[in-house]
């Protein structure tokens, strides 16, 4: 996979089905792959040569020039502000204390972020914060930790910070070189927008994302640096599971119950990685909508399917294997399931 | 169209798709039913048969026995309280207060609810509701004023008022008979299930949906008191278009800018329905994965080909007809946009 490829027309296969009474409700369609470090795709569903935005899944590959280019070390970040910068967390207070602190390290504010203001995807912290009569900031954005990673390696390099976001920018330039390197692929061409944090994204085929992905995981292949860089990401998303994302989401449930096996990270518009050190394979998906409970769904189903749970991690993580579907009082009205290509991937 | 149909095993029609730069992120598939009161299907895309939950698409059929009943006329409800009872609102003050002043004139109170509670879906009302210290309530959740309005119906008619959520009470098997009366169905045996508010749901075909849709918009057909009931409703959301819905909502949007064309209600996972008076037709449509902002979209988009909108009342809904994606920092990075089955439906 080497160039950038036309998406297919046929309708992608349905991975995760809404069932309220014994009625399926809604159906979410879309499409898997998971590719080893040599670009080989060991199993998929769907069209691979799709291109997709992989928007915030990509975060722990955005991450690694900022370790690369000797900010982590020179400005002494440990695992916890590294899970930041792999993160989209939920704005609860410690991510918001950790956040703030990497940029004082730095010797700049929450005002220097370019990212935008929305309120922490926390419910309590929110509540808590409106109780005290404060307001979102920069800082409960979702993306802040990898912004201040950002600022972090311009500041290290000696390079503006003002408008770091720009796809002209020096911390753009590393980003969209690392993701061409990490995927293997001639990006000058390949069709780009604007994030939701304001950075840019650069669509890749599904198939070289989760091969981006099995590169993370395994890692020999790559030259030492990088490859030290990333162990150091994935060894810190182990370390610091809540600080990948926050209390009672998935993502940080399956870093806590599995982490020898699994790193994992959503993007938005229902795009989900993972990368598994233990089987040297690497996972992308995409769901058509961009609905994020079935890519939450498809990525708890497809690590199941691999193999990653063993049966007292599994236990732990029904709650998003199984996910039950409640009315607003709190009864039980259906659930959602992965559907039958899923269920047999 | 007399049973209930299984749904045919096809992929359905692209509706809409999200514009990241210039390329298509995501997209939603779904069915669009457009029909006469005969029951004759006037245009349509995709499969007229598939089997949908309307959940509170069906709000202002459901409202229907609160005016048979005499509850409306007996308690002097006007067309604030009976475009509520059609309402899915968005917790704001003047809802909140409408709903328990109704609760208060048939002797009852919040707790006797059984919807259970949701915090406004207006976040500047959520926001000032945690500043003053309170938390939300059962009059906060989108459904109360339907609910006040099942409760007054079991009041009126000497009812128990508790349980009246229960496929078994007399408010909803009055309700179950007016949808099978409304779509022209036989229901005894239709998938049944429990909505997000509590009470039941049951299956009908798309088609069906715009039909009885239809037939409040051309209700000639009816008997005398029927007719005059769903006169009296669709006048309601005409006179309160605030009351249907909320500050900013598309669907007061669309009441405000057409109201002698058009009454329109929105439902969860990804259906909308719409009666238009003007051209005796109805239409139904449901979001194959259950995506609000596709199903608005592609409500908006059919209603402006069915020729709903003169010019200025398109340029009035030019923010729903055509909405931008913006990132957080509030930049413009795309659009949603209608696919092309849509845009030349």
């Amino acid at each position: 996979m080497s160039a950038v490829t036309a998406p297919s027309d046929e309708a992608s296969p349905v991975l995760v089905e809404i069932v309220r009474g014994d009625t399926v409700e809604s159906f979410h369609r879309g499409a898997v792959a998971v590719a080893d470090a040599a670009g080989g795709i060991a199993r998929s569903l769907g069209d691979v040569h799709r291109l997709v935005f992989a928007r915030s899944a990509l975060k722990p590959i955005q991450a690694l020039p900022l370790i690369e280019t000797g900010a982590a070390d020179g400005f002494g970040l440990g695992a916890a502000e590294l899970a930041l910068a792999c993160a989209s967390h939920r704005g609860e207070p410690f991510h918001v204390a950790a956040v703030a602190a990497v940029l004082a390290r730095i010797g700049l504010g929450e005002a220097d972020l370019e990212c935008g203001a929305h309120p922490p995807r926390h419910e309590p912290s929110y509540r808590a914060l409106l109780r005290a009569g404060d307001a979102p900031s920069q800082l409960h954005n979702n993306c802040s930790g990898k912004h201040a990673g950002f600022l972090a390696a311009a500041v290290w390099r000696r390079e503006p910070t003002r408008f770091y976001i720009e796809p002209d920018h020096p911390v753009q330039q590393r980003v969209a070189r690392t993701i061409g390197e990490m995927t293997g692929l001639d990006l000058a061409r390949a069709p780009r927008g604007r994030d939701g944090c304001g950075i840019p994204v650069i669509a890749v085929p599904l198939g070289a994302l989760a091969a981006a992905m099995a590169r993370l995981a395994d890692p020999a292949r790559l030259g030492e640096h990088r490859r030290a860089a990333a162990r150091r990401l994935l060894d810190a998303m182990a370390a610091a599971p809540l600080m990948v994302d926050g209390t009672g989401g998935m993502t940080s449930a399956v870093l806590t119950a599995a982490p020898a096996s699994v790193r994992l990270k959503p993007g938005a518009e229902g795009v989900f990685c993972a990368a598994l050190p233990a089987l040297g394979l690497g996972v992308a998906l995409k769901i058509d909508d961009g609905g994020g409970r079935a890519a939450e769904l498809a990525m708890a189903t497809v690590l199941d399917r691999l193999g990653c749970f063993a049966p007292e991690q599994r236990a732990a993580l029904a709650p998003f294997l199984m996910p039950p579907l409640h009315t607003v009082a709190g009864r039980e009205a259906g659930r959602l399931r992965p559907a039958p290509a899923l269920r047999s991937f």
